[in-house]
């Protein structure tokens, strides 16, 4: 099967996902396309990345994993495809990509620069449909990697601010809030798995680590070891953000306690 | 042909969805995957009952229906799987399949148990992903109904409040709202269909029946026998929710009108 | 390949868009279904008709687009199926089909009234499932596209209001607003592409024209020949939109400047 993912920050309210697809379809017809999302805030190249990462591993392996959140479109930035054992990622060369592959040993890395997998005319301002998509389209279709442009030596890496662990204590940050409002930490959950522990915000406890979000009454405060591999920070039946004011940046505290 | 559908409350903002939809491709690669909805409120069972209900004989026979509005996820809930002649349903046994199978005859009832069937490790916080896809996908597959766990007696059902008749009055209450602001209630087409009669909110008239929206001027209320089986209450071209405050559970009555 | 596209405005959070793809795969199992947007706003027959003229030439050759923007479901406006080279388009006969037809040459328009190809009973409120979805997908098995129905002269086409130029001045007027706030005028990028020029917008310059938009400093305007072949106006990492007040109709005035 030839499987592309899409995440990027298009929403779903103009033509641009649907347009994305029909040039897909053009040049890969059996192609299989899954949105990862769309909804991504315009130009929110972290969250963009932290989608694509915490989704890409539940695909088939050989998948094309598009990301596009890409405020720089026509300007002097690369166009990339980093190659892994396990997929290959295209999108625009400001970190979106790069939250999926901490970790993944690289095999490739191309500058998109050939033109023969571009739509004509190129227009300066949707690359989603004149560049990656084609491109990704074309690598589905078997293109070979090495044909798409130059090698790169590296890709743009965001910054990352690891948690610190000290004693029985971890501070951590949030790093993104989700639609039901559960905000999701960069505390590893084998940090505290199985512990005794309390959740903190701003010196004040909130509630208590477990392992599911029933298991404190409705309208309190849990930790939780979340479906990412992190520590989220949630309410029984409620918005947690909302309650607390939480979103990416937030100080989060775990203090282990004794059993 | 294996199709599996997808009614959700998890939003399209996040991966959750297209996480759900990776895991599925991995163990059926040639499923075809629609989503009907994944946009009821968080937690708001019965409005996921309602979409259920309101699309899936619109599938073909066969196929899978996945519907999670699970707040008790990763607690002592149950999830199930229920065959019909028509289709199998899966999810949490918490009534969302319930409205669904109204009416139809059970052909076997299962608990999912069968960890086979789900990812490892098991989240506790995304059984979207790690056990109602894959089992979703195996079923697709070909994997024996009686293999997903132990049989079940029955399934948690949601209480019905059935409208009532009394010479030409008829009682009802809104079921659901869309996103034209059209109401629909439990009153059946077929206690209306080509009678005259007026629509009352509170006491008061605020239109006529009449089978299409554009019956009435621009900016009126009426009742037509909606797509689903069941009365609506419509504004021309506006929005008849806002305009009158209805809601899941406001009292709609219909007066048959002699012509 | 059998490709079916849809645009309406039936949005996504209830389930008119994922049982209209329920009918197409009971009827065209093989169809594939893209959606290019369910969000145009409730009732504007003017986005949808956008939306669709700015997505169909990506599509297959041969695909068939569906778009429903159907406020007079139900009453005497007609339905039709208009055949040209590339495509085939299927939607109620309001103007919501003609921007994408401007400049194509028309093999043949149909009235849908061969009952044979609807589903039974027919609502008089969601055709998308019970005429337009069938219809869509009979022509995708190969249905004779004139057995529809009877020959039309002739399909509704919306108004159009075409760009002035008088000297180095162009007038135009805002189109459509995307999700990005950027307004996409009715100035084809023809007239501009290359020019030195300034925006003005009630008679005051707002921004140079660019090739993209990260040509101006983060937080102002600039405008950009688009990616649908019409000049942008825009601002590098904002809302052009909320910033000046844009929407449909908007006049926009482009002055070229001497380099």
């Amino acid at each position: 099967m030839q499987l592309i993912t899409l995440t990027t920050d298009f929403g779903l309210r103009d033509w641009f996902v649907g347009t994305m697809k029909g040039v897909i379809h053009r040049i890969a017809p059996r192609a299989v396309i899954v949105d990862i999302t769309h909804e991504i805030p315009p130009g929110d190249i972290r969250s963009g990345a932290f989608a694509l990462a915490a989704a890409w591993r539940f695909f088939p392996t050989g998948s094309v994993h598009v990301a596009i959140v890409d405020p720089g479109v026509g300007s002097a930035r690369a166009a990339i495809a980093v190659r892994t054992a396990r997929g290959t990622f295209v999108g625009p060369d400001n970190g979106v990509l790069s939250s999926a592959l901490v970790g993944e040993s690289i095999l490739g890395i191309r500058r998109l620069t050939n033109e023969r997998f571009f739509l004509t005319p190129l227009s300066h301002t949707f690359h989603g449909r004149d560049v990656f998509a084609p491109v990704a389209a074309h690598l589905c279709r078997g293109a070979r990697f090495d044909t798409l442009g130059p090698e790169a030596e590296d890709f743009v890496r965001l910054p990352q601010a690891p948690p610190r662990r000290c004693g029985g204590t971890i501070q951590g940050r949030v790093l993104y809030v989700d639609r039901f409002g559960n905000a999701i930490t960069n505390i590893p959950n084998a940090w505290i798995e199985s512990a005794r522990a309390g959740i903190f915000l701003r010196g004040k406890r909130i509630g208590p680590l477990a392992s599911f979000y029933q298991a404190v009454p409705r309208g309190r405060a849990v930790g939780v070891p979340g479906s990412t591999g992190f520590l989220e920070v949630a309410v029984n039946g409620g918005n947690a953000a909302k309650r607390f004011g939480l979103k990416p940046g937030t100080a989060v505290r775990v203090r282990l306690e004794p059993r």
